[in-house]
């Protein structure tokens, strides 16, 4: 790398998922818009194929007048490719396919358990897990072997797991996880600001929190904008739109499977007194069966969506053929900011501006009383070559018990996977909040869902 | 107290609950068998004629030849009397009648939640302890003030709430938590070592073991007998009988509310390797609804008993008489062990011998992982004036994610009854793995449940 | 207080050591420069008459054209009249007068022991400590009690146990400890990027650095100016300059006794491989007397100076007349920056610009390895209404080693200073590292200055 | 092994440091005296010559008809010979010569630097630890790959770093640490007890203590003997004889190297309040050299010795000249207990009987406050397979302020042994209480002292 005049040329990023579509598209674009760094991409996909057309997406947009940022994408065919000289990974891969998500969703629901995304916990994401972690230690120990003082960014579901995983197998990687849902309640705070005092051009990045808690699964227990506490304006916004939600755009719940009227905002607000920090579909799932995914129509009472496969097979399909499109320059990708700071990261961790933002990592005790080691969410600084979490305290012990239940089954989820210990996994399986049937119908789903999932678990006595 | 020859006179005990039937006659016989010490019970009991009954049974008994141990005991009309020059204190009361009881544990049937006692945990065991703590409350206070340096020995369930707000309303509070449950597995060793060994004459106390948890939810992870490591011995033990379940006598399970075939030791063995140690009728209780508690017939297939109230209130009937025939000496208190350990512990900590016993005590590492101040159950060594936890190290952490949910969750019981708050008792309610039903319908169930107790819950809001 | 358009009126800010001179004009300067806030300033000191001058002055400046943030200042006559209504409180005071800082400092000259500064560690520290912790009981009894809420900023030596003495006593406090001392080690980075690579126009500001250890004996392990990693900068830096010592005016620590040229930070980072984060006089009082403070000629070898107290009470001199001119307005005010960042931190508090700055709070975890509570050195996100720290780590075990022995020692000493216990002090006195004499003899000097100091020790048996 | 009738046979001892004669001898006589076990000792040494003559003494020993335990000794020539097959690993060396040691102690005399015995802490017990380390890297890893399941019991100095180096290289050893120093306080309060209260028959073994702190430098802040308190005894025994120390045969500690008259032990409990837990000679080498080391004269004044080297090496001649008579049958060794407690652990863990004693183990907790894995001294519950620490508490934090800096820097030589860094090792040397002199005098006696024991410290860049 070469720094002058506060710009950096000759970077090295390794995307390990290099083929995916959205996500990589993203990217592109936001190194596109940047005119202060410059340097190669190397795409490294198990489908070799769609790294390739994405490269030449890339490429295509390097050639573009209007972009300021001209950067080199190239697909490599093994991740020791990818890896060597990288300055800085980025991970974002499904783990298995959407038949492997449908066996994740779908199963469950034969049982009485519904989930409505399936990647994060619940029976989904603890199968999901167990399928995700194996690709991880092998992704730690190249980063290990190869590039071991590159900045890891892991964007893949279950994001705790994946950075855990990380972590376990290679302690010294330096690592963040990072995910936009605490975004989205910044600015549910702003819309807040909009609706409840008419303040107009409040952007959420000046929205400023303090979060702890895991991923999907994290709190706010302190909400400012310049001199305001938003914490009182919250619970008055609460009490106007307990019953019938709120939505910046009514009624886009029922149109979009991602959408919600913030419901369970609001209960878990009422119940608890904090903000949870992440979309209600996420929420729900870590909450026991019992509350807001009893049953469909529960779920629509609630005004949030199942997601169902068939949208993403669907939604998977017509990305391919955008895809074609962009590499034929049919179609042009679209320069505008994709809602993710993955940039803004790697241009602090270079040096070129220090800040704040909230981040997955190791516990080493910025939320107290979750186990060190396991990984939380809270704010951290980055700077160069260094993210150092900002203290965020501790929960309040009930919802405390609630987190570090999942923490924990997170953990024993972890070593099943490890040690490729069936036993184990159930015991965390059974565990889980959304696992509220009989324990035998409990065994008989799982071993259902691991031998759909048989393909990824070798070595595993099953 | 004076000390001459290795013997003391001129103890005080304050016999807190001391109109109770079966533990005060228990602990004087203990007392009458025993050379060493003499003294003075005070009892005290909200029933003050039944204290005054227990008084002249217990000097009934000081008048026999055949009784070694001739104490005073003198019925107290308040708590204050009863402490003052206080050298011990036992805690040994009913918070509440069996009348609250009976809603305790016949109320959450209504809603499809079973227990097989209702005094621990579940909805039965949280509403016992919002009832209990101000009481406890109230016991602490007054030793705080007036007999700060006796060591206190509590017996009432719930054991860990009752001790555990003992030791937060006074930190200082010299106290342990005794329970015979840990015994009762030990008694399974033995019987063990005969059915599996042919080995007939093994005391219990002779099995050594290495406890952890918290009571009536606690682990053994070593055992020995001798030279003899008891854990595989176990295995094979739980390899024969895993289905039949095994008694010292066959059947008695189906006669007694108290007896069990241990199937439920068996079944947890298998899940989770380490042996449970207390009674199967408190382990359910603990676990998910989903599994040994789900309904009637379930309880029956695992071979144990809900403890219905009925069968309660005819034996206080039939203690009631007893206690008046006592009185008269119709009857005489039988002179044998009682089974509990109270007496070795006060000769212990009057420096009689130092000896090892599990006993429930705010954690101050002896269980790595579980929060400093919680009360825990572990071995512990008595000398004189001291009682030293063994260090017991750390559950595996499936097993320690499950005794962790139970801890945190007493720990929110202790501030909800401490500050009266209903919503954070309701979190607690609805975090506990009994309460599988929906949200909705817990919390009508526990609002009813709260007025039926209401009468102990002065100065909440309801 | 009133929020506008950013700018905040009716701010109310109560200074303790309101007579002061430099400290206190310097915050006049600092709120006269700055166009966004107004409000009240309340001066208290035990010298009514020079908080009375001190508001003469401050006013005068509001009426100045060239001052953009009109305050009002008044003198008051109580603790309670300053703090009621406070939104901040400035505590700026000198803990007895220069007569007992001569004690301090030259009784243990009697002894062979050299202090270069006497307010912080070592004997002189330590019995500074002994007389100010009373004071900052008081101050911390009525903040609890009058402006519970307020935020409070100590500038008060010995730092670490004044802000500790606040904690302990309000624990709910919100303070923090502000100290000028690590800006002046950013300030020697910027010099050695000037000296070693030509870049004049760096400020320390912009220096980016992890700060972590207590404070005047703070430490940094990470140092960056923009994409410049300055650690390997520093080490050669170190290298050219060891034996001649460093400065940016060179022959400047002849001249004035808060100079020196930086040679104990030389020797430090080349024994401990860190830059410790401190003026070389007070680094030098917390290493043991055999290393830089063995006599005035190795003092002189090492380039810093002793402070003699003569030169103390001439300023102080010179400043009591340059008070009255600035009240008669023969001289005024100088508008520059005072070198603190009080008024940036106020900002900050008040929801006007989140910013990062090292400063001393009661440790959270902030640094690993140092116990909960103490107060520590670190960097801190400061934001609306909070303060938190930001995880700096744990010191290599050698450095934590020496910084532990102090922090346990300033326990140690608060300990003594609440229960007014003699022999406890001693103990702290005679495990200080620059009390290496005869057992004996420390007692005696010990003795002797408590003797000296007595006045301010109410209730010790002396 | 074999168990028959609460006897068992057929046990392997791995004597690591099998040509020793003191120690080695009395673990035969107590061996010899206990008809409860019988086995192999096999007896490894450098100095092969004399494992074999030990080997004979031991067989010889065996043919006595007075003699109820018959072991076979055998002498090996290799460390893994002697693991091969081992229950239990003893190990007591002498690291180094005589020679050695004379370095250890007499070069530091030059500098003004008295140690009384210097295998512990001080320059020589550092410079003794750098040179052992090594050596017990290379037994952990022979344990480690050959008997991963023997428990190993240590008895060389300096113990702590010993032990951990042991737990250091082989987490998961079994690993007690045991010394007698604790044995003698009990001795000295059974002692105090005849004395004071005319008590004639106390048995040490019957003194209850609480033991916190680390080897040699350990504390008591309990200590009962049946009903009776014993501090306030000892506190009316230090004001009795504070002025010219107590010993049970007046006079001895001029006659004897070993001896003292407890002034240390007196004036460290008027200081601190608590009993300090090991020999004067000890405890001094662990306080500032400006306290009980000073000079000559000082120690002649507190009433205990340097223990010369010459006396060393004219105990070894003798001692060597008494193996060949044992060997030869023209003495025979003494059937009276070692004082030692090795073989009363090897029943306790072999299932012969539960008891509680003093050991050096990895701190898991049992003392609160100090590092998780640091080797400290505590009481422990040993039984079958299992010595389990008992909790201990925490020092008081003065007293905790001078321990921790020993266990510290203990953690600093261990690191810099096993990194061979000799930068850090001076660190740790320059850090010792004793070392209280000019930096630069520091640095010339350690590179003295290293070139002395340089042909141990292979792989330094000396």
């Amino acid at each position: 790398m070469k720094y002058e005049n506060e710009k950096v040329s000759g970077i090295h990023i390794a995307y390990i998922g290099g083929g995916s579509r959205g996500w990589a598209w993203g990217l592109m674009g936001d190194l596109a818009m940047d005119s202060d760094l410059t340097g190669t991409v190397k795409l490294y996909d198990i489908n070799y194929e769609a790294a390739q057309i994405n490269s030449t997406i890339g490429n295509n947009l390097s050639l573009r007048d209007d972009v300021k940022g001209k950067w080199r994408y190239e697909a490599v065919s093994t991740l020791k490719e990818a890896l060597t000289g990288a300055d800085f990974v980025i991970i974002s891969i499904l783990p298995g396919s959407f038949k492997d998500m449908a066996s994740d969703v779908n199963l469950p629901q034969e049982y009485g358990i519904y989930q409505s995304v399936g990647d994060t916990t619940g029976p989904g994401g603890i199968v999901r897990a167990l399928r995700t972690i194996p690709m991880y230690v092998e992704i730690a120990e190249a980063v290990k072997a190869v590039s071991p003082n590159a900045w890891v960014i892991n964007y893949t579901n279950p994001m705790t797991l994946c950075t855990r995983t990380l972590s376990e197998i290679f302690p010294q990687i330096k690592v963040v996880g990072c995910c936009h849902e605490v975004f989205g309640t910044q600015e549910l705070l702003a819309a807040m600001l909009k609706a409840m005092k008419g303040m107009k051009d409040v952007s959420y990045k000046d929205i400023t929190v303090n979060v702890l808690g895991i991923n999907h699964f994290t709190w706010i227990n302190e909400a400012s904008y310049q001199g305001m506490d938003l914490m009182p304006i919250y619970k008055e916004f609460v009490d106007k739109y307990y019953e019938t939600g709120f939505e910046e755009h009514p009624g886009n719940w029922e149109k979009s499977f991602f959408g919600s009227a913030n419901r369970i905002h609001f209960d878990l607000f009422r119940r608890y007194g904090l903000i949870a920090a992440a979309g209600d579909r996420h929420l729900a799932e870590f909450m026991p069966s019992t509350w807001y995914l009893k049953d469909p129509d529960t779920v629509k009472a609630y005004k949030f969506s199942l997601t169902p496969i068939e949208y993403r097979l669907k939604r998977q399909k017509e990305l391919s053929h955008q895809s074609k499109r962009l590499a034929n320059r049919e179609e042009e990708v679209a320069l505008r900011p994709s809602g993710e700071e993955g940039l803004r990261m790697i241009k602090a961790l270079l040096g070129l501006g220090n800040f704040v933002i909230n981040v997955n990592m190791p516990n080493q005790g910025q939320v107290s009383g979750l186990p060190i080691g396991a990984v939380v969410e809270t704010n951290a600084l980055m700077a160069r070559d260094s993210v150092r979490p900002v203290m965020a305290g501790r929960l309040p012990i009930d919802i405390h018990n609630m987190v570090s239940r999942h923490v924990l089954n997170q953990e024993v989820v972890l070593r099943a996977a490890l040690t490729k210990d069936k036993s184990l996994a159930f015991r965390a399986f059974s565990n889980d909040p959304l696992v509220n049937i009989d324990i035998n119908k409990a065994e008989e789903l799982f071993n259902r869902m691991l031998q759909n999932t048989k393909g990824y678990l070798s070595g595993w006595d099953l």
